[in-house]
């Protein structure tokens, strides 16, 4: 039997910089520019969370949106919007917050969270013209 | 030789209801919300018809787009624009029309009017946060 | 002094139909075309509000967005989100629904709720491609 | 002779937090609630510059958007772009830096620049939704 | 009586060049840079038609869109539509087609064609990014 | 280890016609229809290259956007935009440039200036309802 995909969209807004601690700042101002300055910057964060399954005959859903809307609420939007990434949360602490690591970190959370025997992916706009997709 | 998609948009506005008539009202207000309205609420759906195949050398195209069109319109959007789906597209006399089903519904229409050698795909948004793709 | 404007933006989506009942069915049909189908269809209604005021100085807000979007959500959407429009809201038992008088009467509903020495208009977009603004 | 005005779109992106520093914490929580995060969070800002004036008869210009758009560069997105507006830019050391105020700021950094026969009016999106219009 | 506007979005696809035949080709480059090609370039143009009136009692309409879209279709993207602006559109035989002249000049084809008593202003998108309203 | 996307998008403007210069006026014009205007046409092209790769542990890149950036602007922007494509970039001198052909084009321009370890897609919208992908 054929699949199908759901995707419902998000929104966080929250403050960021990239660094590599590794690195002297030399070499991260090269490497990140503008995007390395300490007192961050921001962005309207767009999350897509695509999940694939079978329709289920009684509902007519892969997976009830509002049920997904809940999860994405509870466990991302809650803890990542109007927050400073590399500061407030912790999947951060170590790992610097490109769009690519957002969205890898935002899978994992997302993935027990979400039935088991249902394909998840990740996208992420970090703008209008920059974004990601994880797994690809 | 590697293959090449084409997209065309369209749209159409509908009203409809989620509901299966083998639940009480107890249980379709349960699962379905403000969805499961008896008197409809309705959308501007867009619509994503993909087509995959060889580009011709002769036209460049995969598929003339006015071509396309045509058929959407034709046997999509004529029949389900402005009109109720739940009580006048027969296809959803006995499936309720969640994305996901009209998603299936339409292709399933548009199958057997395109080229059994181009590989077709439905991407249908019901709100700009909420959309669905069949096959996925 | 130089006045600003805010604006916010929100969505519902609700079925209605285009009808005047002192007209016989031929002039319905004629005047509002697939509009006028007794079977109602439906849209993804965005709804922006505009006030226009001065920036207050302890704030830095014209008006809090939060608050108006709480105004907003418990006059508007709450009454007209997965409604019916002809049907189960008051305010169109003998107004035609069009996206005239629908921003007509969001702009009666919510002058009453906010501060009268702000101005207050209208932008309602019933498809992407026909919208109105109330004043004008 | 009737005017014409001229749009011209431009994205910055940048974190701020709002806060009013003759407010004790609780107050500036209960005004502010999670924009006031003291660790920053961020936008990616739409900036719109529109300039009111008569078409020019040798160029068919109300203004050269090229030349409105490196003025805009250089003295708007240089300085507010991937910045905290709170700490990096002098105009919102006193100043809350709300998307109102932002506005107000904007628009008087480009007052001296454009000439003064021309109308000036700032339109800035924090967000899709809450955006804000200088002078209304 | 408080008047609404009601706003209707077209689209044409259309080539064109900047060009000022009283200026040698140094000064139509150094002004025009490379709109001034000779082979030409093009663009996706958005025109949104905004007219402003009362709403009538018996439709609900200001005036009824379709009427104002075939207007549109019949006057202007049949004669715009994937044409050479400055080849096979005569307006532009000894006129500069740039955003604010094809302004101009659609809102005097159209202003003929609507209800004198109605206001006419012309929004066009040249590009998402630049845009131009006339009168302004 | 499991891939991550990245998607650059960016933007030009051109003219182009369809034309087979192996079928007579006639057939070209059956075909093609107005896209065989010989004057041209144009349209906004938006291009979005993707980019499927691992993610660099001590960047948190797949690719560096800003590098990507700047090939797809040196490449394929500077040659394509302001141009007529049919008269100025060689590659469509024995070549119809429809959006499968452009998108082909520029995924071969792009591959050999793009790490062979990176798979590459070209996504390429000639108008917000047409478009293609490149390899499907």
């Amino acid at each position: 039997m054929m699949k199908t995909a759901v995707y419902r969209k998000s929104h966080f807004n929250a403050a960021h910089r990239l660094h590599n601690p590794a690195w002297d700042s030399e070499k991260n101002q090269k490497i990140f520019g503008k995007c390395n300055n300490p007192n961050f910057h921001g962005h309207n964060y767009d999350l897509i969370v695509k999940v694939i399954g079978e329709i289920d005959p009684e509902t007519g859903y892969v997976m009830d949106m509002k049920v997904l809307k809940d999860i994405v609420d509870e466990y991302v939007i809650e803890r990542f919007d109007h927050k400073n990434l590399n500061l407030e949360v912790p999947e951060f602490a170590n790992l610097n917050p490109t769009a690519e690591n957002i969205a890898f970190v935002i899978w994992n959370i997302l993935r027990s969270k979400i039935n088991a025997a249902l394909e998840l992916t990740i996208i992420l706009y970090e703008t209008e013209r920059n974004y990601v997709e994880f797994p690809a």
